[in-house]
């Protein structure tokens, strides 16, 4: 394999303040293409930071529920060209055959007349019912959301990245990934933790970004049960949340945090009132 | 045509903060798919915040290459059901050829083995080389960006949806549209400046996000000179925005702003020194 690009650049740029240019430098996160394949065929073409990506791919398989567990999957083998990166993987004919069924029912043949409405229904993913109970205090939330910062890197020097990272009740922040993409951060996280075998129903995940429907799908897939987003949710995901039975936290900040979805799983430890105003 | 969902949802949650849990309310961006159907055949489902939706699709055509004016778009019909919103158009005879061979160049038949190089050579777009000129000074940069938080009523309700915005010398900020989605407000935008007969050319594209290589080729396309965004670009968006002549401007504030690429097309009006730190 040739070299990956570095995840971040030193950008030369003028900077203007105060009615005067100045030339400088800025870091800057890269951003490749990145082309998944299973079995020799291309199941998706994405722009991604070029770091983690053998996390990344098998992240990416879990949370699309391409296959139940990295077990299945052999590879990834990495490929770089000037086009971009690939990313080979092999899986069981079982799984193949289910992911071709899948893209005929999304795309259908080039040209079909495959009307929208078809093409929504099909886009919808049944979510399974997420039974994970990871014990979780209200105030265990807030050392979560506190520990995420110091683990960001790419964030640090760039301040243009997302980061995904996993936090347990018994070992604290486990795994953090950094991406342009916020739900390539998630997909990476989640193969860095079944590399490092953590079960996503033991703890909290932490995300940077607001939360969209999709990143709910993702998590769902691979039984998180408790997800606190720095930023807001869609309606659309809470509803979504509401549904798998995963509890939502977000608008994280270091003054606490706002819960949408199921604060039953929370427990609120000795000194917390519950008021309404 | 059924009714479509709000653009935000007034949304009950609970609040911690100082160790008390309060229940209350806080306004969130809907989010939707969004089928985009040319001719009866679907070309992609978006998730979208419900509004604007007639410009989402104009602009969708136009930045993505497949029409090069909106006048050879009928349509766009919106049609509402429960499974999400699809929105009809109907283009020429050879738009609609090109569509189809592209969508094929991308996917390639199902189970083809089209592998991951030729997916990412089949992904990059040639890019247009951008000749806009206009006229825009280092202060009016300062000017454009100032103008648009005002202009997000969406983004004032939520704190959780992109904008963006078109400025020109002329007429100040002649359009501002918002959504979940970054690549969406942009499309959307593109879509109210062909409604409104604005040249691209002829101001400055204002974004509230990050930028990534997408938003400069979309911007390449329908003509786009000079791009102000408030947050970082990515190193692949600076490279491509070189290589299209586009002047990118970014981590726009309210003390200044980054010119990565391109500055000879900004005049630098008589105060401006030049220096080197």
């Amino acid at each position: 394999m040739s070299q990956l690009p570095p995840p971040s650049v030193r950008q030369t740029r003028l900077g203007y303040r105060g009615e005067e240019l100045v030339s400088g430098e800025r870091a800057i996160p890269e951003e490749t293409p990145v082309a998944l394949t299973y079995d020799g065929t291309t199941y998706a073409v994405m722009m991604a930071t070029p770091a983690d990506l053998a996390d990344f791919a098998i992240g990416f398989t879990l949370t699309e529920g391409i296959c139940a567990s990295a077990g299945e999957i052999e590879g990834p083998e990495i490929v770089s060209s000037d086009a971009g990166i690939e990313v080979r993987m092999w899986i069981p004919p079982e799984r193949g055959e289910a992911v071709v069924a899948r893209r005929r029912a999304l795309t259908g043949p080039v040209g079909c007349g495959l009307c929208g409405i078809d093409s929504l229904a099909a886009a919808k993913t049944p979510l399974p019912h997420v039974t994970a109970d990871p014990g979780v205090t209200l105030a265990m939330i807030s050392d979560a959301v506190a520990a995420l910062p110091a683990a960001q890197p790419l964030s640090l020097e760039t301040r243009a990245v997302h980061a995904a990272g996993f936090w347990t009740p018994g070992a604290g922040l486990v795994a953090v990934r950094e991406d342009v993409g916020r739900h390539n951060a998630l997909d990476k996280l989640a193969g860095a933790l079944a590399g490092k075998g953590v079960d996503p129903a033991s703890g909290v995940l932490l995300l940077t970004s607001r939360v969209s429907v999709e990143l709910i799908q993702k998590a769902a897939r691979i039984g998180v049960g408790v997800l606190a987003a720095i930023s807001a949710p869609t309606a659309l995901a809470v509803r979504e949340a509401e549904a798998a039975n995963i509890t939502l936290i977000a608008v994280a900040r270091a003054d606490g945090f706002e819960i949408f979805t199921h604060p039953e799983r929370l427990a609120s430890g000795p000194t917390t009132r519950t008021a309404t105003r």
